[in-house]
């Protein structure tokens, strides 16, 4: 394949996401281990702009001073080599045992602060390799039952950890925007601040709000079921969208990080619309992985794969954007009194007192023509292609 | 039945969840309609608080002047000989065809105008009633397909919306806090602001974010498989819980609106748990609605049923507290090391520089006894009576 | 629109679909009633095969006799004037107080008499009509708590029912096929016979059962987040799918009923496909509605789009099956020793012998390739429309 | 713990639930590895019946033949003392990477030959300890895009091996039940023979249906939000229930696997219920696996758990069975005309006659009281004990 993505697009990979070997809750591995170095090898040739990794996705947790200064040798060379960034970095509070009841929230403060320990220096090896994105994905902060923690308190210790990162940021000067990533359950039965909008809200009541975005995934809000359109939406308008993790996922599943738009393409084609249109200029990040039965070869189709199908959405989102049937439908539909539509963009007492006392004849309101079918059609139709 | 509800609950129904005659997507009524009054000596009889209504519930669309002046007569004799409070008034946006294409979030400003001047005539009918909350749900506020609707422009309107609102509330001094309501879906495919962190964020957007709080409701949660009683820590965290919609859900599942504690029992005992254990002290309000074979006398046993399990499940989470065995598993479960703790508490330059440089071996943290199945089983013995 | 449908699909609509007007459970009406002859009109404008009705979609409930003669003049001359047959029929078991507690299963023999009776006067009626399919949905057979009903008595009850269907269909030599069609929950908590393998294996257990086979429904099945598809795949195995209802749906919601593509477009495809691929050849039966905004006019893009999604569906599937790359991929995983899979064929002792003596390297079997993400791109490349 | 549960239950415990060692998706285990005789001296303690295995849990894949005498010698000697049986077993066609594309379905036959030997010995291996009844589990049966394959040939693939397992079963002289256990998905995106109903529809088109029966699993059927009585209830009317694998799940998730009776409690209720009132004599089987954070000590309480909350509930559902106000109200409800009962059983002429022409008023038949709320709040209550 010798199709390239274009670098506007900041498509970036983790490296779990090429890496993954294909081990599931029931089977082994299918693939072999892929060193940090390999998988550059492998997205540098796909054409992606940037790799994303977990401390320990670079670094083994155990490996000694010297395996680390190879590694990072091998790393950086590999990145040089392909003309990789590394746009964003995070940290993995969910393998080990010790965070078996939690990271932030776990009950036992040295795990709490460990948790914490151990994501400075996730911090500190994200800034060596110039990232300015730092995420942060609690997959162990939650519960089976209700009756093992209370989640008010596990809120007051996941504040606590946060604020201690933010400090952290600032002393050591990285300037990190930390993006939020929400995952309504699994590993965890039921995880706290389950989807986009629950961390929206708990930046507020941070010490360094303006230091706290989000990290949206495809596939963790489709996991409840929930439009993710609709979330990237508030984050947009709450000027949160720091990061973004594409993929794909059937509604109500298990996490399946399929790749980008294999799944549901409509929701996917709207995303990228959004994206575009209201011009997110962060990375697009890839947290995916191929299928259990693909091969080395099969993963660079995977890669490329996202990559394409982002492309060729963005492509028809432009063209949705230009064609005339249906933007003169748009037109119709969005088409209103524009006297009234000032009056509600203020607060004022004259703008309450005129629309408390305006006339409305809600029979004939509910006679507006809404071809919605049409429209819906028409869009369906140029996204088969067909038009 | 002759049993009776404690006051200190302020246990209140919705006249449309009494009233409620049983229709449903594929039915006719099976219950002839009640009057509000009729209502009200149901309710009374069973012991509640108080009442709740929607304009509509109340006073039809249409009704003359003479009609509804009938009305409030009627309703106001009820309200008092059977000494029932109102404290919480609503709006209906979502019966009328004019809001077939959303309220606030309509294409049409003069339908969103609409929608912001009817709401002012339900704050006046609250307050007319002694109202203090005003819940606020946006049933129609979502979309079928993205393609008909921008949700970041509806976004807009909607806090346009909640701001004139707002102003008319201070405007009229009615001192009324705005509850906002989420649900992801039914009656749209998707609906905007689909769950109760959506709005604590939203809310922080608002000219008077200390207006505005939240009315979670658990079947809302739970259609989107959420943990209701996570959403209810982060309410209470952020000092929103304005007010609450008691019943009960499957997950994944159409609006149910079943009695409360039917469906999901040991959700519902750690809801009640959580409430009792952080004193929310607004009113217990029951949204649901009876089973569609149910007739009027079936209707009691419905609406008692309600407060009696909330009963029985406050007597329970009250026996968890004092329980011996299962408060000995809490404490060693709970217990560490309380310099940690403190240290975790601050994040002064000291606290971030003692958490970098200590030292902790994860192996042996791993190794805490974390007895949950134990405990688990014990609380589900609590919630069974056999303990 | 000129578009017209080809006739090979024989392309139904029921005389509900079309006709629904637009009322939901939070909302009146927002569109005006169609008469069934109106309704045969825009379908037979759009170019449909046919249509199909309950009983009281043609003749209301209580119509007189002079009523019913009025309509079944006006629905055959209209049936006429737009050439559309009437291959299905069913009946109404839902929408009546009467059915509160199911028909079949109602625990009064009187309603499960009843109910059978209405079955009965509905066969007679699509009989006059033609109709040679008797579509049963049991939208009343279930429970909201299983403490109303014992479900292996409604097993029993439901039996005697179709048993009595199937005599009266031999008594009055109508020539029926009975398909029947499941769901899992909506109106009902929970509905028996699920899905519609609980359907497949009811039926052998029928006094009758090559009678009966099945009529599934894609929105129902995905309901509960199943792969329709699969449920085909098993329908045509067993030689059962004697009708099928198009539309569409997001996993784990209400009962949507969407226009057919508009949902799960990956899906549709290769529903489509298995269709086209084992020549189905009974009716395809749009059973969907038009969204709630819609009007007239929307409502004739709502009926073609239907059938035009199928056809590019169809056209893509036919494609698929000759694209060189693709079945280049598809021959190459499907490559495979001709001995075993011989051998495979037959449980004769021969086999099993052989089979339990031969042996295999399951490291090397484990290395044969499968390219899957590379053959899904190219299908959603396919489908979009650029290959 | 001293409790000990009654042996006329049958209860007993896969190697695979007691020894899982906590290992998820995204973490490393947390507990030690127990070999099949601690795994039975920790059964044994807790006073279960008996314990199953995949042939794997036994006898590790690449075991020697001294390893594998050694550990069936350690194995046996832990049986005696423990006084366990061992009534079922299955074998292990998911974890290998063979299997990445499916075992019995797989494209190559070679490896659908590999799975039918494997399994073919896995039944040797059961016989030798006893087992009558062998579980077939295809976890890897299934797809995640059906672009991959076509599941009506994935159904002929399963006939076939499953028609040469009868075969070897006959030749052998085994006297095996084979119990089909379905699944909707996971690990695979959609598992073919997706719900309990599938399997009882695909028995009746094998070689020996009178073999085949079923094992369905609670936590399978609430994957995909079903009734798991009702299918219970499918399978005793077809006389198939062979096993059946107790745990709890919420509704919509990955595969939990949790204690039973810590998730759902009402629908644990009614499944025991059911159980207990159709006399299910075969083992009560649990198939779930510890928390993560449980330790050794903890799995005691999870086994225990298990069995107690069983016989909680049987207690539960005897005294159902005989509190007067309940019974009183069930006699109400199915009460009816035993005539039109005797009608309805029999689909004779004369019955047809009689009902085809018997005289119904739907409206008073419609007015027959149902007091459902009162007979579910009974319910509830009894299941909280506080009546």
């Amino acid at each position: 394949m010798t199709w390239k993505p274009n670098p506007k697009y900041k498509f970036t990979f983790g490296l779990w996401t090429v890496g993954n070997v294909g081990r599931d809750p029931f089977g082994l591995p299918t693939r072999p281990d892929l060193s940090p170095a390999q998988i550059c090898d492998l997205v540098g040739e796909a054409g992606a702009y940037g790799v994303n990794f977990h401390d320990n996705d670079l670094i083994p947790i155990d490996a000694t001073a010297a395996e680390t200064a190879e590694i990072k040798r091998d790393f950086t060379a590999a990145l040089k080599r392909n003309k990789l960034k590394v746009p964003m970095a995070t940290v993995n509070l969910f393998t080990e045992a010790v965070f078996k009841d939690g990271a932030f929230t776990s009950h036992d403060p040295a795990v709490r602060a460990y948790a914490v320990q151990k994501t400075f220096r996730a911090m500190d090896l994200g800034a060596e390799f110039g990232a300015k994105i730092f995420v942060l994905w609690g997959g162990r902060e939650g519960a089976e039952s209700d009756a093992h923690k209370d989640p008010y308190i596990a809120i007051q210790h996941t504040r606590q950890a946060f604020n201690l990162l933010a400090a952290y940021n600032i002393e050591k000067g990285y300037g990190y925007k930390f993006a939020l990533e929400a995952k309504p359950n699994e590993p965890r039965g039921h995880i706290y601040n389950a989807v986009t909008g629950s961390y929206l809200a708990f930046i507020q009541t941070l010490e360094h709000p303006e230091m706290f975005g989000v990290n949206p995934e495809v596939a963790h809000e489709h996991m409840a079921g929930l439009n993710f359109v609709h979330q990237i939406a508030a984050a947009l308008d709450a000027k949160k969208l720091f990061h973004i993790d594409l993929n794909d996922q059937e509604f109500g599943r298990y996490d399946q990080d399929f790749r980008f738009g294999s799944a549901n393409l409509k929701h996917c084609f709207h995303l990228v619309k959004i994206l575009e249109d209201y011009k997110y200029n962060a990375p697009r990040s890839f947290d995916c992985h191929a299928y259990r039965a693909s091969d080395f070869e099969d993963l660079k189709w995977f890669a490329s794969g996202n990559m394409r199908t982002y492309e060729i959405l963005a492509d028809k989102a432009q063209r949705w954007n230009t064609d005339k049937d249906i933007q003169a439908l748009v037109k119709k539909i969005t088409a209103g009194d524009e006297k009234i539509a000032k009056l509600l963009k203020s607060s004022s007492k004259a703008s309450v007192k005129s629309i408390a006392e305006a006339s409305f004849d809600r029979h004939e309101l509910a006679n507006k023509r809404l071809p919605y079918e049409q429209l819906d059609q028409l869009t369906m139709e140029l996204l088969m292609g067909v038009r």
